[in-house]
């Protein structure tokens, strides 16, 4: 059995952010250890080599633009997150949207420096388009239900187990993750039985009063 | 006398990624200590956090979205840069242009966290414009000549002295930095002699056979 | 004494969109025979021809890019408007926002055909920016207000007077509109006290449940 | 036998702009009744009125933007281009390239209003992304190859035969089209030959001294 892949994603929170991030990201280690899922944390990209150096769970970045080495300023090439550490990359996350050639670009220089990729997407239509690029995964959050408290799998099951269809008729080898609103044990469970191997996480356990408690009461729904 | 601000921007190469601009950035500073200049290191946002460790010179980012906390996976806020040690960012690089509103947000953002600013622009119109913004600098750079060996202070003196002079019009406060094919000691000094205050400089250094030789031939002509 | 102008924004609202454009822009066309006021409506690219071929009153465009002849495929070009007659256009509107260089080339590309520019801003700093790349007229909006009924004049007088004393300084040759939130002759009047020489218009005229009486009830603040 | 769609593309062409685009949609209209082909002419957005008024040809729009009725100022919308005469539109084109939620929106959009559409792609990973969106028809154009003359047909043919099987894959009933550099009616041959069901054109045509006379030696490879 695969394991579950549980991502949490850091975005610009405060309380996720330089030391906070890093301090973060041993919570995350420790409860990786505690329950049987891989535990993956998404930090900014300035923190990646901070983070990547005092723990052991794999770090992703947030975004990759689709260019390589050469006169391109700003951006956040594959080669510098690989270099800092980095195992892995959201790609087109849904405060970060790329254009479709950017993805399928994004997604080479990935594969290139051998990061695993995660392609978020909106509804089932753009999961499908998604999975025909051969990310490792796509992640299926309805843009409206992110940071809303309210479960995807609760307020839009179809949107996961329709992913999970198209995904199966495109490119069977890519997994779906769920995201959106996803914070109690009750949801990812909920999002595991609709046919998704993990979760896309963020402001559920981010901006929970303890961090440690609310990721241990959401892993708990893996045991349920 | 003010000091004259040699700006090194690693932008994407090869050269200066990960381990390699470590060691471009060390180079970086041994000039600084021999020719009496401010010497500044602009790495990707992945590498600040190693480059900041390890030398004392000040350490930019090559850009800075105009965002906060919250929801706003995949940016580089003001926070995760000055968290991984930069003092200062490169804002609206031509080749990672910012919009009006987003430039002044950047700068706001940067200006909350005690960061040093450069807003690049590319002719004497848009240098008045982003002095109206206060950056502590402004660096004109036309865009045909970036990359291109020709340096802008021989190809089109005017953008300098024009730039020099809208600035001084609208907010004198503004220094003036010199970009675009900046490469050899009479380039740095025709630059300060139509007005700048210092360069900006990257691939003439970045992709020179020998980056050291290549930055003191340049600082040499300071002294010239 | 410069005549008042009265600027409404069409945006893609339905009720102002191809034949309910072509009447709403006839509403325009008599309400300013009857008020001394310069009438502008800005409807939709696609709509620009059918309105300027039926009604007497200046036509402008919602956005213009800083692009010209050549391979630019899907671009409003000033050429391309100019043709479809167009007498203008709103630039960098906060639903259609531009780089700083995007501007600056769109100006040109509209100083070129002869065609007026209303550069649209969001505070006060981004004003006086603007107002440096001398545009014919800038519109001050709080984004925040955009859309909400409330007028800028009584909630934020101060984003007015501060604009017109910025573009005063640094440009005083160029207008100041005035945007966000007006519906009421109260509020146009209002808003010309605080200095600005006119204003932009759009929901609280469109959305009208009658539009007639609505412009109408606004246009009468002049007199008031 | 399904007709063979040829579509042209006036790009922002002074040789296709305003007066002169109509004219070349006539020629475009006389070639299509010489030629046993389904000829589409795709002009500015402003000049889509004046064309569709006076040619009898299917006039599609470049670009569509994936939003509807509101507060979305400078956008081009499926109802607006509608209103004003067209039938179908290009959607992200390589020189106005959209995210793929925009893309996924653009096409629901058109859809609703009864507009063909055809969504541009740079290589056979974007057109199986964009046939998973289901829109009518997919033109791949290499982008190193749009305006240079050297048809894909002959540079790239593995490119289009690719393209022609991924789709049949993930959706067979979208067609494929040629586009990049086609400009002889042997090119035209090649395509069909590979798999596709038609072109798309651009400078061959438009640029050529004598636009009638390269149509028509192009449309003349049908029957070669």
């Amino acid at each position: 059995m695969m394991m579950i892949k549980v991502v949490l994603n850091f975005k610009t929170y405060a309380e996720a952010t330089g030391k906070a991030a890093l301090e973060l990201s041993r919570i995350c280690e420790e409860a990786k250890d505690q329950y049987d899922v891989e535990m993956v944390v998404v930090p900014q990209t300035a923190d990646i080599h901070l983070i990547s150096e005092n723990v052991s769970i794999p770090v992703y970045a947030q975004h990759v633009d689709g260019v390589g080495f050469g006169g391109y300023t700003g951006s956040i090439t594959a080669a510098s997150i690989k270099a800092a550490g980095a195992r892995g990359a959201l790609i087109n996350h849904s405060e970060r949207r790329l254009k479709l050639a950017e993805i399928e670009a994004s997604l080479s220089a990935c594969r290139a420096e051998g990061l695993s990729t995660i392609v978020c997407t909106n509804n089932i239509a753009t999961t499908g388009a998604a999975a025909a690029l051969k990310p490792d995964y796509v992640a299926v959050e309805p843009p409206e239900l992110i940071g809303s408290g309210i479960p995807v799998s609760k307020a839009d099951p179809e949107v996961i187990s329709g992913s999970v269809e198209a995904v199966k008729k495109i490119e069977p080898e890519v997994g779906v993750l769920c995201g959106a609103g996803i914070s109690r044990g009750e949801d990812l469970k909920a999002a595991l039985e609709l046919g998704s191997v993990g979760v896309l996480l963020a402001s559920g356990i981010i901006k929970a009063e303890d961090q440690k408690k609310a990721l241990e009461e959401l892993l708990s729904g893996i045991r349920g």
